[in-house]
Order: structure tokens, then sequence, then C-alpha cells
């Protein structure tokens, strides 16, 4: 990854979604270079946003704090960058069906809004958006690749699937180059523990650092999952290679696993803890998707992405994190 | 059609965009038989809307000149209808592109609206959404069926489809009873023709009444038509049968036909008329689809429709229509 990450160097990032879980890991890997790092971050207590994502390297890296949804301050910052890593998004199934209309605003209108700052004032800056498997929602086959069919099962998914789309028709038509990863739960160390917004797997870690029982729902659906390293390294691939642009690629895992499954490796992993199988909240089982793994042969084979950290690994890394920083993260 | 118009006997119906072509044309269908009719419309110059679509029943329907953006109004009339045709949007290609917000509000935000007052406040109606092949993007094969993928090639496309996904979300998570039929190229009389902005045939058909040429871009690409009182019953039929419910429904046409050969075939029906085939302006062709053509078996099958007018005599129609009445449609 060297020679992919050296096409950043002495180059102009920006990062919405900055101070969040893949925003601000994606930060500390490009300071590994001499890249001049911008992170945009609404801090909206609900979303992923945590100051304490970047301690480290609050004094390497500009923090501009502002709303994708504010027009004016995405037209200023979009100016004079080469590379726009769009991570910001409204990412709660359940809070996209409570109030849909926040959602749209967020994952429909600020993007477009966003590729329309690209369009006329930085046309040559290059953008990857983070898309979500959510838009296909519940698989007719697994794995999923990309040519399944996009059948939204929440509000979220039909909104991430309008932004995915209007970044692939601002490359087809107006050359803004951009492509998007479709990424599966991501997890790992920055990741919002504090409920279940970004993923379920937070919530699992929290209570179980807490030495509290977690609740795995149904249990049997099977899930794959990428570690965030991993994710950041295909975000970096994505940017660095022109093949890529007016692309969509699927971001797997190294394994398939059950919910249950899951749930053992990761008490396994702590040393000990408790879960209890739950059967489906009713409003949750009318928007879950069952089943769901990638199949992300084209990312592998288009762009040379594999990924390295295992889930017995990457369990264990994101736990000892929090073991040490729960804290910044209640 | 005896037999499914009966369904809306005394039935009180809202129509959006019920001033426009296909809203207006329905409306007097319904007027048929006894169903209290409300038609809703912006009169937004740009659009379809037009009071002389209505002109010989205006004392029969309810008028209410509102935008679906104005979710006070929606909600209102929402409430007491039993069944909503969801009409209108906004259709031009060029103005997506131009104006993609105002796009997004109409096509997108406000459709999420008028859903989520259906479910507060009128969770019993009935809905039929009018989608568009364009959602489909430029095809892979033909006839395009439903299973075909959706790329769309503009941002009203984009838009569309997320409005379309709304409808069969709220259908299968809340039970709001929706469903969607994708038109293609729909014409007949009370269509806008003064400008290309609702279909190009609409101009074409302005200028040979006018006793001037017409332009065809390209004219070797295929489409389908659908005459608008096929369209209208395709409407009827997927509002009173419980089976549409969650589905989306291509609606095609008698038959498929080149641009030039369409051309030739009004120019014939005119008895004369000129027409020139012209190179595809640049903005244009970065968002044209190239050919298409519906594969419609499944609401054939399904809801038992079939086109009746073929394009020789639904042009004629069209013609004498305008021969009438262009005065009123510029």
């Amino acid at each position: 990854m060297k020679s992919c990450l050296s096409v950043f160097d002495g180059k102009n990032i920006l990062v919405t979604g900055g101070l969040g879980f893949v925003g601000s890991n994606l930060a500390h890997r490009l300071l590994e270079i001499d890249a001049h790092v911008t992170l945009v971050d609404s801090l909206i207590p609900e979303y992923g946003g945590n100051l304490h994502n970047v301690e480290e390297i609050a004094e390497q890296v500009k923090i501009n704090i502002s709303d994708v949804r504010d027009d004016h301050s995405m037209r200023y910052l979009i100016q004079g960058q080469d590379y726009l890593f769009n991570l910001a998004g409204q990412t709660s199934h359940m809070d996209s069906m409570q109030d849909p209309e926040t959602d749209l605003e967020i994952n429909c209108r600020a993007q477009l809004s966003i590729l329309e700052a690209c369009r006329h004032y930085n046309p040559d800056i290059k953008v990857v958006f983070a898309s979500t498997r959510q838009i296909y929602g519940k698989p007719d086959y697994l794995p999923v690749d990309e040519k399944h069919m996009l059948r939204p099962a929440d509000v979220n998914g039909i909104n991430k699937m309008a932004g995915e789309w209007y970044h692939i028709l601002y490359n087809n038509v107006y050359g803004i180059r951009a492509c998007a990863l479709r990424l599966t739960n991501t997890y790992g160390p920055r990741m919002r523990v504090r409920d279940a917004r970004q993923t379920f797997l937070g919530i699992w870690i929290r209570l179980l650092v807490e030495g509290k029982a977690f609740e795995v729902w149904g249990g049997e659906q099977l899930r794959d999952f990428t570690y965030v390293d991993d994710a950041v390294e295909a975000f970096l691939l994505a940017a660095s290679r022109e093949n890529a642009n007016g692309q969509v690629f699927n971001v797997g895992g190294c394994e398939v696993i059950s919910l249950k499954g899951l749930a053992e490796l990761l008490v396994g992993s702590n040393g000990g803890g408790k879960f209890e199988i739950k059967t489906f909240p009713d409003d949750r089982k009318r928007i879950d998707i069952g089943d769901y793994y990638a199949d992300d042969q084209k990312i592998r084979s288009e762009l040379g992405w594999e990924p390295k950290v295992n889930l017995k690994d990457g369990l264990a890394r994101t736990l000892d994190y929090y073991r040490g920083n729960l804290e910044h993260y209640l």
C-alpha cells in the first residue's frame, strides 16, 4: 500500500464525517504521509462524530465543524481539494423510519448539493462515496454481487441508493470522477458504541466491556464484517485508481458468520461475558434483510483490495481499544 | 372495464397533478361513474397543469390549487380519500439536470411527505404512483422487463426511482397499499405541447399543427408509446386490484417504432408536414438512453391490462384534438 498512499503525498484531502468512525481512521492513515487533511463533521450527538477519535492527530489536521446540509460551508470547503472522501451520513435504519425527512436531507439532498458544488467550483476533484449494502434489501441470492437488484428495505436504504447514484451520474455526465463503496458491517476502534445506531456490534462491545449481558436478536442471520483498517484501504485504493471512476464496489470481509457465532467469538475473545438470544422486535423485523454477505471479487480483481484482518484479530483489537477508551464513547 | 370502474362508485378520489395530462384524462374517465374527484395541481407554468384540461368537467370535480411540496395542504387533502392517484411530478430530464434540487423536492421529498401523511392520517388509502421508464437508464437488453437493473441516467431518473421505492416501502412496512406504474412515452389529448418538457412528441405535434417543420434528434432510437386512454385504464386497474399492492408494473404500448418512423407516421396522419433529422445536442446526448421499449407482460397477465389504441389511431386523435385546441396550450 505504500505505492497507493504516495499519490496522496502533499495533496489536499477533505473527509466529510471526518470525526466519525471510518473517517477518523482514514485520517490517521492519511497522516502517515504528508497529506493536508481537513475533517468536516457536524458532531450531531446521535451520529458517529467524536473528537476523541482524532485526539492524537488534532494538531496535524484541520477540523471544521459543519453539517453537509450547510450548502455554503460545503461550497467553501470543497474548493482547492484534490480528494473528497464523502463519508458523512445518517446511518441508523430505525431513525430513518422514525424521521425519514432528516435522513433524506442528509443522504439525498446534501449529497446532490455537494456534487453540484464540485461541478461548479472544483470539477477536477476525485470523490469516493461511502455507500452501504443496505441498498440491496433482502438478498435474492448469496453472496450478493454488484449485479444484484437494488430493493432497499428501509428509508435509509432508498436515500443511500439515490445518494450513490448521484455520484455515479455526476461522474458519467459531468466527468466529476466519483465512485462508491458499498460497505457491509464495518467495525473496529473509534466506532460508535453508545448504542446500535451505527452497528449492533457497537452496543454488544460496550455492554461486554461494561461486564453486562448483551442481546442477540434472532442469531441465525449470516453476515460479513470488515475491519476498519481494511475498509480504509479500500477507500484509498478507490481514490487512487482511475479505473474505479463511475464504478460501485462491494466491500466484504474475511469470513461469513452467524450473529450467534459472532457473539460467541466476541465473548471468547473477551475471555468471558454473556449474551441472550432474543426474538426480533416487530419494528425491526419489518425492515430486517435476513442473511447478507458480499461477493467482493470486483474490488479484489479490479482494485487489488484484500481484507487483511480476520474477525478474531479484529474483535480482539476492538475490545482492547474500548477497554482503554470506553469513557469517551458514552 | 365497467366492472373495474364500479369499485370507484361513490368513492373519494384524490389526483395529484390532476390538471396535468394523465391526471385530467383520468378525471374525465372517473366521472363516468359517481366518484367524488378532487384534483390537486400547482399550475406551475413549466409543468403539465392546464385548466383547459378540465374545462368541461370543472363543475363536477373539486379543484385545489396547491403544490405537493406543501406538506400542510397535502396533509389536509389526503384525509377522507379512498384512493390517491399520485401523478404530480417534475418530468423534464433537462430541467432536472439544470435544477436538481427542485426535482428532488418534488420527486423525492414531497413523495415521502405524502406517504407520511397517509401513514399518520389515512392509512387505509390506496395509492397508485406514476413512475417512469427513465429509472432503468440505458437498457442492457430489450424489451425491458421489471427485473432489469435500475441505472438512471439523469437526476430525474434517480429521484423518481427513490419516489417509487418510498411507495413500495410504505406498502411493505406500514401496509399503506401502494403500487407504481413505470410509464413510457405517453401521448394524447391534453398533453403539454408548448415545448418538449413532458414529451418530445408534444413539440412535434405543436409545430406540425402550426404548419412548421419539427426536428427529430437522431431518429434511429426505438421507442414505444402509450395512448393516454390506455394509460388511464392501467391506473384504474392498478387501483382496483389488491394483487397490485407492493408491485411495480411496466406500461408499454401496441407497437415499437423508431423516432424517424414515428415522425413519418405523424406527418402521414396529418396529411402533410415536414421534419428534419438533426444530430443530438451534446447536453441531451449525455443523458440519452438509446433504444427503449417495455416488456409489459406483467401488467397484462397480472392485472389484465391491454393497450387498445394503436399509434396510427392515437396520433390521429391527438392531432385532431390540437387542431381544435392548440391556442389553450401555448
